[in-house]
């Protein structure tokens, strides 16, 4: 535990308990929370926050199994409120090594884990709930680390390339009742990678391994990103960062989708920079289905 | 062009052109015909067709883009039917090195590329069909090399693992109109892959990779395939041959589930020995979805 720029009082609301793991956005989350006055406490992710990053912030080093020192912590720091955000791979249940406080709840954490990611972590939320906590959604705090309408960075998808988008979208509608992944790459009317345990970069970087030894033979392609149909956005929305332009870069792509206002982007500014020399564009694509 | 065995005389359907791909399939079709006394000429792909088994048969060699040498053969041969069987990776349209005969064809292929792999096939049936072949069902021949109802070794399927079928199932149903692949994992409920143009030997080596690695919290799990929902029976029904086996044992999983009547199996009796000895289970699913 240590102690650093705290900003300002308790607002009405409470302190705020920030569990954070990797990458930006936990950051501009509590950036954001800081600047309107919020009394913000950083829980750290050990193996996934930044502690240079961390270091500006109140904050205490938390394993992913230490639900009771979380619990007690939080309590202790007066937090009522807590957003989980950055990027963590899902754990095993026996890599959470749980702590004394997560025993009594383990029955209840093994069968989260019989599901997939969105089943494990609407058990997360729940177990929260249940311990008074309120879940707080990330984009409610900081409304800007939402993907826009439109674009970032100067590349517009092509006639072709929207109807691969709207390809794309469908086919995730179609999975996303399975809770499989929140990802596909489609390449003219071609599903070329459905994403799964894998996650968005190792799926780009298959597509980007078929594409060298000549077993896809269509060009271009866009990488489409969704929330589930009925996922609790308060937790795990699709996220892109710069390493999802680069990967999209070598996997020979035109460009990335995205639900605008239901998707993350970490670091909007280099994402523009690295899109524009790569020649992709990134676009923001309007909520149309109903029920998402 | 050579000669071989080619037994008995031409039965009532006149002569068997068997476009012949890789693995063991091709020639347990041929066999089949020739044993009821069907003249047989096998077209061998080059690169794919095996060399040693090929010579046992009148056959002659052809790439895959020599659609007019093919035309102009089998007419000579005196082959009405047409069976094409056996492994062969999609190719790109560059690659197929069209030959004069293909060049008035080209448009309409090429825009056969312009889709998935049952996109592309239905194509290349209704080409054949044009131009006064008939395109039959290697099961027509050979019955035999279908999956049967049931298992094929000792191991059956515990009930966690035909839920894992039944979810693995249903998710390749709902997949099926955009035309991807015809293959998924499951374990405890989790979709750990979907196959796309990586196929399903790949897709099991990711399993395993992602195993390794830790990135997988549960254990076991099925290889589950399907035929899409629609499509053309007479060409591409999903195959497993040993090294589905192999894949799926380093994959860390409990079993395998075809769709019996709706799969080819290559050498069954090497699959029984290698499934058996790495505790795996093959399992034939009766087809109960309505329109398969």
């Amino acid at each position: 535990m240590s102690t650093a720029a705290s900003i300002g009082a308790p607002a009405g609301e409470g302190a705020l308990a920030v569990i954070c793991g990797g990458g930006s956005l936990p950051f501009a989350v509590a950036g954001a929370a800081a600047r309107r006055g919020r009394r913000v406490v950083l829980f750290a992710l050990r193996g996934w926050a930044d502690p240079q990053r961390v270091a500006g912030y109140r904050h205490h080093w938390i394993r992913l199994g230490q639900v009771g020192r979380f619990l007690r912590l939080a309590r202790e720091e007066g937090c009522h409120d807590v957003v989980a955000i950055g990027s963590v791979v899902r754990p095993t249940l026996w890599q959470l090594r749980p702590d004394l406080g997560m025993i009594p709840l383990l029955p209840r954490v093994a069968r989260m884990f019989q599901g997939g990611d969105a089943h494990l972590l609407a058990g997360v939320a729940g177990l929260l709930e249940e311990q008074g906590f309120r879940l707080v959604a990330a984009q409610e705090l900081a409304p800007d680390i939402l993907m826009p309408e439109g674009t970032i960075g100067m590349r517009q998808p092509s006639e072709a390339a929207r109807r691969d988008i709207a390809h794309g979208l469908a086919l995730l509608r179609a999975t996303g009742p399975f809770d499989v992944g929140q990802a596909v790459v489609v390449a003219e009317h071609n599903i070329l990678a459905v994403e799964a345990a894998e996650g968005t970069d190792q799926m780009l970087a298959r597509v980007a391994e078929l594409r060298r030894s000549g077993r896809i033979g269509v060009a271009g392609g866009v990488l489409v990103k969704a929330p589930k149909p009925g996922q609790d956005r308060r937790i795990d929305l699709p996220t892109i960062g710069p390493q999802t332009i680069e990967g999209a870069a070598r996997a020979g792509l035109d460009g990335l989708a995205l639900m605008a206002g239901g998707s993350f982007v970490a670091e909007p500014e280099s994402i523009a920079t690295l899109a524009d020399r790569a020649k992709l564009f990134v676009f923001g694509v309007r909520d149309e289905a109903p029920g998402r």
